[in-house]
């Protein structure tokens, strides 16, 4: 994907194209993450309590996936992309906070949390890039 | 999809159900309209002038779409729905924007302007029903 | 919808719109009340035996939603749209059978497995009139 | 990813996690090429003649996009998994060729038509594992 950012007629379409490259990597990564750690609560014996880090590992593997195809085809010049920026540093805080609670039980939450917050960071950064 | 809504265990996810069902179905009828202009516009003789057109159609339909599967499954009650209910604002506000400049050229586009407008109108009537 | 089918240059991408504006309609009602399922299953006090459910409901959402947006952009004329279509009707056949099985106990499973069946009926006649 | 493969309760969801693994990549790569190669042609001159290649991008990113969600989560389990892999592999088989043509001239083209063979290599592997 580096390699095709670097091969776009007409440059990259964003300021600083390695923050974008790393942001791709990390929802991509964030959106498989989120779907597996979804899967692997599913697995567990105590379902039932962990209903809503379900739900919102679900809701963040979708919102973590838009934004990697946005980004990967708009860069950051589309004229939502800020806004969906928010939304996927929204969906992962709440992602990360949620499976760290259960972080000492369940090995995938604490995987989990740490793929939310590398996707937060990212895209904290290519925001805070857009000025 | 209203008598789903109607049968979910533990009630509704949100204030007001009818405000949920229009914006369900605003943001499917909205992700297909948008796909189906940027395929019309690739269609078209001058598609060299509306590539943007095709680029915010396109990201439109993604977002709408992941709107759509976020609000079915967690209604409004989600960490990260009131921000993705922004981006979807704003990317139907852009995409009705610039489909309202081609509206007179191309019925498709003027279709398409309408669909936005729509779901525009039901994301932010949702929004306000948050509180 | 069925007024974008109907102005699109060149004409439909499809030898029976009416066809096509019926799976369209069916698969994004079928990807949103999946979603609605799986979130109500969560909900339920035997959610532990609804794993496979959700699961099966998630698949079939995801897949739903794929479907709508290849058929709203390139019709049936794409290169892999038969191949989609069959794994449509596959994801929408096993969740009409597993929610089935609960349909007695819990109307959402009833509905949903509704929705597959109607679904699955609506891919199945437009990949026929594909010959 | 890995990581999260190896600590799923219950063990792995495919006979081989390695080539699990390997597929879940190439469809996530796969699926950013071919939403930037889209962008990219729409940056040509030539934009008119990469009409079909755009949409064959497009509708390869949707269907690698959802592969990579129901892998992420059911493994090769899944009711659907086998047909779905079915129709990445026919779209990615697809996009290759339409993007090969394209390759002397565009450079995007040529890495997308790559990322095409390496996803349709990885899924073709990963059926072949489920006997």
């Amino acid at each position: 994907m580096t390699e095709m950012l670097e091969n776009r007629p007409g440059g990259p379409r964003t300021p600083d194209p390695r923050l974008l490259a790393e942001c791709l990597r990390a929802c991509a990564e964030c959106a498989q993450v989120c779907n597996a750690c979804a899967d692997a609560c599913l697995a567990e014996e105590m379902v039932a309590d962990l209903a809503d880090c379900i739900r919102i590992d679900l809701d963040c593997a979708g919102i973590c996936a838009t934004t990697s195809a946005v980004l990967s085809r708009t860069g950051t010049t589309g004229p939502a992309t800020a806004s969906l920026l928010h939304a996927c540093i929204a969906a992962c805080a709440a992602c990360a906070e949620e499976c760290q609670q259960h972080a000492s039980m369940h090995q995938h939450c604490r995987i989990c949390a740490e793929a939310c917050r590398r996707c937060l960071n990212a895209c904290e950064k290519l925001l805070l890039s857009l000025g």
